[in-house]
């Protein structure tokens, strides 16, 4: 319509722990590269940093037009309290007693709809939020498409209590902040919290070994054993180095390595991602 | 009047190089003091960092309601050019030729202006601005009172030549982007640009050794001498690293500090500040 282009201001947000500086390095380059797919016709385009957890106040009342998350919102903010008796599992898995699992929705639950509560106060009417969340199809939470990854690395943990080389309280006292919902309980959430109208809410797969499809044919990836411990740690490494102690790292994911390349050789081992697209609705 | 404090959006804007991880992590104990001194009813603040130079657009349209800079603006965008007849100063000093007195003048018009310009962008009408810059009193460019602190380093840098350290044509080439306006050059920067008002215009003095006063009496501070090396150390020892290479670094700031000590013993020396405030007028 002949229409400017907006500007965009375009707010990152992470817990303050994070690199920020790495990321801010980065930005001429990404710039660059945006205005060269874009045509200089576009943005311009303002970036900050905001660090902070999504799971408390992080903008301005109704400052945002437009939210998107991706690949973060399965941590929970903490351990679910009384899982005490999770013993030899580091998440929730077909063992885990039932008393665990309910521990587990409860803290979504609550944090899950903590995070649309904010969100809703930080948007302006009308404003649009698109979720993608590492979860399941299943509604069963122990369901081995979103926990069998977690019961492998849990395997190498306890084979390296039973030689000796980890305390078995340790490994006891041991569980992995996340969650990895349905479709169902995220509907669930988001009708319950009310401030949200559901778009769409989708469900698409990908393989453990991301570099594991047509595109990328090099042989240089061709390790899924490899490449997907290397992802797990560094998703993981600073929870098990805060617990364990930094001794014991290597070996754990040089052992998690074999499994995975094992599993992954006789199974079809895929992550299951939910997406959520939703419209803030006037109250 | 009984009003709820109105909510803060604080922008804390440097060069993409600085480490805002830094910042970010120190903010929740600035925030804890924050709500210490001011209460449970102040704010919410919401924090985030811009990377960018300030001498380009870094916010929206119309974004902004307030601008603070302190201490920032005295540095340029460059090195002026046509300063190769600079020999052995580092900076404006009073055996610099005129024309390097012209092209440092010329580099700060065009920074500063291009700065007004882009504040005035992104200010809403009635918005203000506070700038406090290290400046000067005097008309002179040259004078003693901005450019006293650099001579000294400039003469230690001679020094190191002529005892063969350091190349000569090394030391030729190096100057300070740096340029400490007077009260009136800011007025008439501000009058030509033409998108402010000036409400006050102030000059201010601060001892080369900050902590050489009343409120700080511990012995521990009054070595002015190794204050004041360190302080020009943090300010200049990134441009004198990447011009000069790290190995003569710790001389230099050994001789400076011996240097600043016989100075300050003998001399006044005072820092001057300009600040400044000014107000977005409707166009």
């Amino acid at each position: 319509m002949g229409n400017h282009s907006p500007e965009f201001q375009i707010f990152l947000n992470d817990l303050p722990g994070n690199d920020f500086n790495t990321i801010f390095r980065s930005l001429p380059r990404f710039q660059g590269k945006l205005t060269e797919q874009m045509g200089s016709g576009y943005g311009p385009c303002f970036f900050s940093g905001v660090p902070g957890s999504f799971y408390g106040r992080l903008f301005a009342t109704k400052s945002l037009h437009f939210v998107h998350s991706s690949y973060s919102l399965q941590w929970l903010s903490q351990v679910p309290e009384g899982i005490e008796n999770n013993k030899s599992n580091i998440y929730m898995a077909s063992t885990s007693p039932p008393s665990v699992l309910q521990a587990y929705y409860e803290q979504f639950r609550r944090d899950f709809s903590l995070f649309l509560k904010c969100r809703s106060e930080e948007l302006v009417t009308g404003g649009r939020m698109v979720l993608t969340i590492l979860g399941r199809k299943s509604e069963d939470p122990s369901s081995k498409e979103c926990c069998y990854i977690w019961e492998l690395l849990a395997m190498v943990l306890n084979e390296m209590v039973s030689e000796g080389l980890i305390e078995e309280k340790k490994l006891d006292s041991f569980n992995i902040p996340q969650y990895t919902p349905s479709p169902a309980e995220i509907k669930s959430e988001v009708e319950i919290e009310g401030s949200f109208g559901i778009d769409r809410l989708e469900i698409s797969k990908v393989h453990w070994n991301a570099y594991d499809n047509e595109f990328c044919p090099s042989n240089a990836f061709k390790d899924g054993g490899y490449n997907v411990a290397q992802c797990m740690r560094a998703v993981a490494e600073p929870l098990l180095l805060s617990h364990f102690g930094v001794a014991i790292i290597d070996e754990v994911f040089c052992r998690y390595r074999k499994i995975l390349a094992d599993k992954m050789s006789k199974e079809r081992t895929e992550f299951i991602n939910v997406t959520v697209a939703m419209t803030k609705k006037k109250l």
